[in-house]
């Protein structure tokens, strides 16, 4: 078996390119990789990587992370800037002795030292963006904050061997150096190729009270289904924080087991994302509520997919 | 009830005073934050604080974690450099919306708006035990990194509310940029006031690839003592670890439940902590091994509370 699952529709591309390497024997350490940098790369999505949103003084500060499910191995860089794909450079500190989470310079010297590319992050359209924004505020009492849509994902090679990895730009108008859940190893990610992973996207700030991504793989230890699992802890995180400070951030999660069974949760109704194995292709599945208000899955339809990337390539007017 | 438990000998004085605090009403909050700022103010402590060890540059760079087991807020600083109390910062950040979690220029920034104390970090002691590494790394082949004994706290206080909390200059000569676990939420600490708490000290870089504090709390809702709860977990990770990588690194981890009732663990020789509840003065233990290798914890004579005063007021001699 192996299989990819992946928060978000962005994902589509890179998991259908990975997943076409997996099938010929690819590891799920590479193919992971390629996934995560190949939305790293898009300039259409807002979120991530090259194109990602600015934090508020107009600098885009990337967060990724990666574990390796034999070793327990874990890379991560928080608060990066100007360089290319954080991704990579998550994984390359996931080989180091000690030292695998590197933040702002530091991690940026680390990437200097060990020939990353240097790139300037801040895209032309996510420039407009920020000074839409920043007029936006100037006018209304809205708080500046929105936009966190992490890519998170779990990989599953036909070795067995399992990773996570996730990706992000974080909150659009972020205060310099703020760190998500991403980085984040049991919040943003956690994997063990004995048992499965899970990854996040949301409120980062709200995911990192809970672990929601170790406790998502310990459920699966217990026995749950990456569905059941899912379900289980968002559900259960979801109450608690609203129980006790009266709101709960969004929360999605995604989780792939060692058999490439798979499951995923929310709390909102905006959330995709994507999964392919083996058994199944690439598939973009959309949140529908059903008249209790249980969320299900569908799949995307042709027009919804179409509509997605044509919004996402619409020209950004300056206001 | 009242208590607190905390990682390290160093911790003593501040559970002194701040148990008296406790027993007189004060929140759980304010105890904490004035408990771990006593280890933070100390710089004879070469782990925390003023007089914490620089880092490959001969910069002290700090990380502190605060977390609150009501609301299960959490505020984190990585890599601040040059303000001397982390977390007083780290807590000030629990109470904002979003942006808890801020690294580097990004939170000295915060710090610096919020009217914190700059304070050069760098003790002249720790220049000389950097300047003495730098030296031994020129004639042998020994590897930079030593020294990461963090402060971490749990508190109880009267009313029921329970908070965690942590401050460490890390890794001795680690790069610039490093975090370690002590800011992860779940990996350094972890509270909930429904259950209890838990904190970790150790090599962070393996703390936070098995979110360690987090499991002692679940352990704990599921109904382990905190003895229980703490011994199942690190004996537990310490095999994983050895099983996966061939290695563990030095691990402790303490915990208090919301009765007051405690437990630690640790999979090293010479680790200490003190506890103090409304029925237990505050006292320090060490772990002694018995002839089948389990650990137990004894209490220290005078004679190695004198003696440990002594060796960290020695003076440093300059090689």
């Amino acid at each position: 078996m192996y299989g990819m699952i992946a928060t978000w529709r962005m994902a589509y591309e890179g998991v259908e390119d990975a997943v076409r390497q997996l099938a010929k024997g690819t590891g799920a350490g590479d193919a992971l990789v390629a996934a995560i940098r190949a939305v790293e790369d898009e300039e259409y999505y807002k979120s991530v990587g090259y194109g990602g949103l600015p934090n508020e003084e107009m600098v885009v500060e990337l967060d990724a992370g990666y574990m390796d499910g034999d070793t327990l191995s874990i890379g991560c860089v928080g608060a990066i800037r100007d360089f290319s794909s954080p991704i990579c450079i998550a994984r390359a500190l996931s080989d180091e002795p000690v030292n695998n989470f590197l933040v702002g310079e530091g991690a940026e010297k680390y990437a200097h030292r060990h020939g990353f590319a240097r790139k300037n992050m801040l895209s032309e359209r996510a420039k407009i963006h920020y000074q839409n924004r920043v007029k936006e505020l100037k006018q209304t009492d809205r708080k500046p904050y929105s936009g966190h849509d992490t890519v998170g994902m779990i990989c599953l090679d036909i070795q067995g061997h399992m990773t996570a990895g996730t990706s992000t730009s974080g909150l659009f108008m972020k205060h310099a150096g703020r760190i998500g859940d991403s980085p984040i190893a049991g919040s943003g990610f956690y994997v063990d190729s004995q048992v499965g992973g899970a990854s996040a996207t949301g409120l980062g700030e709200d995911v990192m009270k809970g672990c929601v991504s170790y406790e998502i793989v310990r459920l699966m230890r217990e026995g749950k289904t990456p569905q059941e699992a899912c379900e289980q802890a968002v559900r259960h995180f979801d109450a608690e924080l609203r129980r006790r400070r009266g709101q709960a951030g969004d929360m999605s999660l995604v989780a792939m087991n060692n058999k490439g069974e798979w499951g995923a949760a929310t709390n909102i109704d905006t959330f995709s994302f994507v999964v392919a194995t083996a058994q199944q292709p690439p598939t973009v599945y959309l949140v529908k509520r059903d008249e209790t208000g249980n969320a299900h899955f569908e799949q995307a339809s042709a027009a919804w997919m179409e509509d997605y990337v044509r919004t996402r390539k619409a020209a950004v007017e300056r206001k």
